[in-house]
């Protein structure tokens, strides 16, 4: 089996924008599935680890676009694993479809960084325990990926308040937690569509610090941290901070 | 080519509910792709009528679930025509999949009401207009789709406020409406998860009736109809109904 696997999708009507390109949301879905397939198809999937209690927690997920697919169009996530430690492993994407003359294009790049989890205790596990650590037999260190790793996403104290939403049933997932990328939308929503018609979003970064559930209130504060660049941080009803995020709109 | 169309889908881990189960919006959502690529692949679908000036408005939908499949299950949405009139066409749908002997497993049903308008002055036009009526072609009418159709959702005037949210970036489709899914997720996420952990959505009907737009709030009343029956209104911000709906939970 090759090391990348690829996967087709299709930017579905109501997964696109005023603009007629898919929203970001869903592009960070995609390649959460693309993950999730490649995984399961090489013996290291979800639903193979929920039988043995551990599972994958996405610790971070960075997203660079040139272009967004647009309505209709089919395109291909491609995903492998670049690197893979004790605690943490390196994946990335490539979102690849074809030109009006049948040639490659390349739409963007996707970075994730994942955790492995004891199930029962909810502590960070070995993934090399994983079958005799197979996973290093999947690492695939000569793709290229050119696209900057997200870092630590730096905000002062100074960042303002923009709004807080109220957590429903269609932000929980099947853990009890909020949606991996229900918190991308919510970000996403905090500039207007006016701010979108002059603005394309070119790089969307988060990083998942704690968890929050329903009923929990996000508050969202900002700071614009350079050029287009926006900090986001979403604290949970009791102030702990459950996500960070970083936009560059260009 | 068959009448009826057939599409495979997967319950996606991020579409599914707290409980392992398909949201109800993604139901909907597939419903909307399976008439798409139907109706493309017959010289009707909404690509090509963009190209005349035409497009298909979706004014009712009803979806009945005897079961939503479970995260990771693959399933088909069958759809087909079952009438056409000059200005409204009736489309059903069917979910069907497989129970763990490999036999045929029914989880549901659809109704769909769509009318027919044209672009440039937003007015209903004759369906039958279209390539001199080829439309009728397609008509099945001896499929079976056991479920009720969607009738007028009736509502006194005592109906409750029970909740106003502003819309954002991610409601607000290509044309600049709110988008028809995200309405359903806005209805479902008027109950909580211990309400939902107590009852199964078992009916979810929506007629759409005047559009919305990106910055309008919108308000919702709810009304108790009968035993797990609710009728919601949705109200836009100049006191427009845009939608309404019925849900029956058992």
């Amino acid at each position: 089996m090759d090391k990348i696997g690829s996967y087709e999708f299709m930017a579905e009507p109501f997964h696109c924008d005023f603009s007629g390109r898919l929203f970001m949301g869903h592009m960070g879905n995609h390649m959460l599935n693309a993950a999730d397939f490649h995984s399961s198809a090489r013996g290291f999937g979800m639903k193979y680890l929920m039988t043995i209690k551990r599972s994958w927690v996405l610790s971070r997920l960075a997203i660079e676009m040139e272009e967004m697919p647009a309505q209709y169009t089919k395109f291909n996530v491609e995903t492998w694993v670049e690197s893979a430690m004790r605690f943490f492993t390196n994946r990335n994407f490539r979102v690849v479809g074809a030109d009006e003359n049948g040639n490659e294009k390349i739409y963007g790049y996707g970075r994730s960084v994942w955790a492995m989890i004891d199930t029962d205790t909810r502590q960070p596990t070995d993934i090399f325990s994983i079958d005799d650590g197979a996973i290093k037999n999947w690492i695939v260190d000569d793709k290229e990926c050119p696209i900057e790793k997200g870092g630590r996403v730096k905000m002062s104290d100074t960042a303002e308040f923009v709004s807080a939403i109220e957590t429903h049933y269609n932000d929980v997932d099947i853990n009890g937690h909020i949606n991996s990328v229900k918190y991308i939308e919510h970000v996403l929503d905090l500039w207007s569509i006016d701010w979108y018609k002059e603005h394309r979003l070119k790089r969307f970064e988060i990083a998942y610090v704690a968890e929050a559930h329903e009923g929990d209130k996000l508050s969202f504060y900002r700071e614009q941290t350079g050029e287009g660049e926006y900090c986001v941080r979403i604290v949970r009803s009791d102030g702990t901070e459950t996500c960070r995020s970083k936009l560059l709109f260009v």
